[in-house]
């Protein structure tokens, strides 16, 4: 198995697909904002969306076609800049006749079209703009790396960098090939359920039911997005895509190990940039959680942890503050024994037992935690719940860049 | 009824208490940092601490002493600059040698002696600098305004500002005083239960049992510390004390409705100015949710939109953003319909039933939100469940107060 940052994904993109991106005029700093990408003959699909109870208009209209469709996407249409949130019904039209536009482009039905938004909420979703845009957004389709790159760029917001990750594996002969890219910096502590303004498009060549994606999609997503967070803040708009042209020629009833791991391994390395490219981030941190009750639990107390400001801005000085570490997993609702937990950073013992750590080392744990990224470990007691989640720090540039609003 | 704020405290006080404070070396700063309080012959109490699963030896201690008395206390002694947490069983025995201090110094047994810490976590109490500093705190005592002003000076940490708070009542000639003081500007998201480092302490000369206090104090808790955050976070050591000390000699029995509402306007009082010293603060923010399905479902969403880092820092810059009021709403784990919404900033619609308000107006919202105070009303349905919660933004401030490590 290979990934992005090791090998030229010029010759590991998956089969079936072509992509592009143009600048529809949606964004205000008029960069890159309409990423389109194609299945000819279309791909069996999965989906997850996020549990807000305000859910925007392409979450609404991408599940309806989702389940017409019985897991069936010929195109998605991605637009930056517009969330297309919070714009009631003529937000739901607004997205139905983006979908109209981009299905007559390619001759299938509207509702083999997949749309998705991210941006401001609130504000009517410019369709005229996405409509025109259309015809170019097709003329520059194509199944390169650039143009997958294209893609990836043209669906970031806040971001400052392009996500992009990458799988594949042999079988008899046969190769297998996973393309995924994301967007989020800012409103990211997903909560996605099976029906998620993270937006994450895993493109591959197996071939699978839309049923046998979804059973794959679900666990993946638990262990990576589901389990990191910059702000904890939850999007409406939050999206995972998965989509198999079946082009390979590999079933994945018969690779379900290898596929499953190479899925794995593209979310998980997702979710970390997702995590690296966090509002200001300049430390991340994951957090080992184990000796807890339940996964649950474990999970519980990770995410209260990776949320807690005062954690956070500890982190952001490399202050070896695990008194906060501790009074936050204490008021996570779980039940636990403070004289049985033991917690390390970046290895270094600092509590044991109820206090702190005999060989606590206060300059040597700040060293550690002066590194851009390193590990808290917290063994809660004597359960089997472990959790493993991935956060980061709290810092002035996340203040700067929420707090950024000129009248 | 009068409030510190328009009237004297002078002859406010209740009768039955002297207060003192002194310079016990705990603190690094030099400054007043061991607070005394006494009542000769000893004052009906009522407690409610942390529900933290991690909680500071002297919150151990002080809930051991109210169960062996019946809830009588004598002598409260309280250090700030250590929070004697995770501090093991040494800890304990620290707390308890104070306790043991004061009750030799006051011929009174040392389970009549309440103690509360405040502080750094997990460095050893230096008990020898309390129990030193006991007799000169002992000859500062006085029941003047100055002396209890003393005491609600030496429990302040991070805070900015001393809290003191006064209601009195009349009642067939007699007069009931109460005399409140707080401290906390960090970690302040308290959630205390009956058995809580903001550290509250009410005096009053009613003449009452620990359990008509205790039945008082909760509701009045519920409505005031409970219903407010700075960050979120909870501390191992808040802690609400009411004593009374019965000199009045008016039974709150007999004026139950007028004690309430003197209570919960001394809680009120004192809530709001925790949240207005906040770390950093320059906004206060109190929001008025209505028409949930219950109370409990209103304060879920409160306390979510209270504590999302993307509102925080919104209202940092009075950014009208009301997307991100309704993205936290969404995110609470609380079912509403979005189509059945309206949210008014400052009393200005910002969003009516599913879209943003027709008679929206960007300019006024973000005047409005200029202001140190406002609020935010949020009505969520046809339900009769309603919650008031008063918090604040988030700022560079913040994050530099709590960042701020040096090796």
């Amino acid at each position: 198995m290979n990934d992005a940052t090791s090998t030229s994904l010029s010759n590991k993109l998956p089969l079936g697909f072509r992509w592009s991106s143009v600048k529809a005029g949606i964004k205000a700093s008029g960069k890159l904002d309409l990423a389109l990408a194609v299945c000819d003959g279309g791909a069996a699909a999965a989906a997850m969306f996020t549990s807000n109870q305000l859910v925007a208009a392409p979450v609404i209209v991408g599940g309806r076609h989702l389940t017409a469709t019985g897991g069936r996407v010929s195109a998605v249409i991605v637009n930056a800049g517009n969330a297309n949130c919070a714009t009631g019904e003529p937000g739901i039209d607004d997205c139905r006749r983006s979908c109209v536009a981009v299905a007559e482009a390619f001759g299938c039905v509207f509702d083999e079209i997949f749309p998705s938004s991210t941006g401001i909420i609130g504000v009517p979703l410019p369709v005229e703009k996405i409509v025109a845009a259309v015809p170019a957004a097709k003329a520059a389709l194509g199944d390169r790396i650039e143009n997958a790159e294209a893609f990836a760029t043209a669906i970031l917001t806040t971001d400052t960098k392009r996500k992009i990750a990458q799988a594949s594996f042999e079988i008899d002969g046969q190769t297998v090939n996973l393309f995924g890219c994301a967007k989020g910096a800012g409103m990211i502590g997903p909560q996605l359920v099976p029906h998620a303004t993270m937006l994450v498009y895993l493109f591959t060549d197996i071939e699978a039911t839309s049923a046998e994606l979804q059973s794959l999609l679900g666990p993946a997503v638990e262990e990576s997005f589901n389990a990191i967070s910059i702000d904890g803040d939850m999007s409406t708009n939050d999206t995972v895509l998965l989509l198999a042209s079946g082009k390979s020629g590999v079933l994945a009833a018969e690779v379900v190990r290898e596929f499953d791991q190479a899925l794995k391994r593209v979310c998980d390395d997702l979710a970390h940039k997702i995590v690296d490219d966090g509002e200001g981030v300049t430390h991340v941190v994951t957090l080992d959680i184990t000796g807890a009750e339940s996964d649950a639990d474990a999970k519980t107390i990770a995410r209260t942890i990776a949320t807690s400001p005062l954690c956070k801005t500890a982190w952001s000085s490399a202050d070896p503050n695990w008194g906060r570490l501790l009074a936050a997993a204490g008021r996570a609702g779980v039940v636990f024994d403070p004289a049985q937990v033991l917690i390390t950073i970046g290895g270094l013992p600092v509590f044991e037992y109820g206090v702190r750590a005999a060989d606590f080392d206060e300059a040597a744990t700040h060293a550690a935690m002066s590194e851009r990224e390193y590990t808290i470990m917290i063994h809660l007691g004597p359960g089997s719940g472990r959790a493993h989640f991935t956060t980061c720090d709290l810092t002035h540039e996340y203040v700067s860049i929420n707090a950024d609003y000129s009248t």
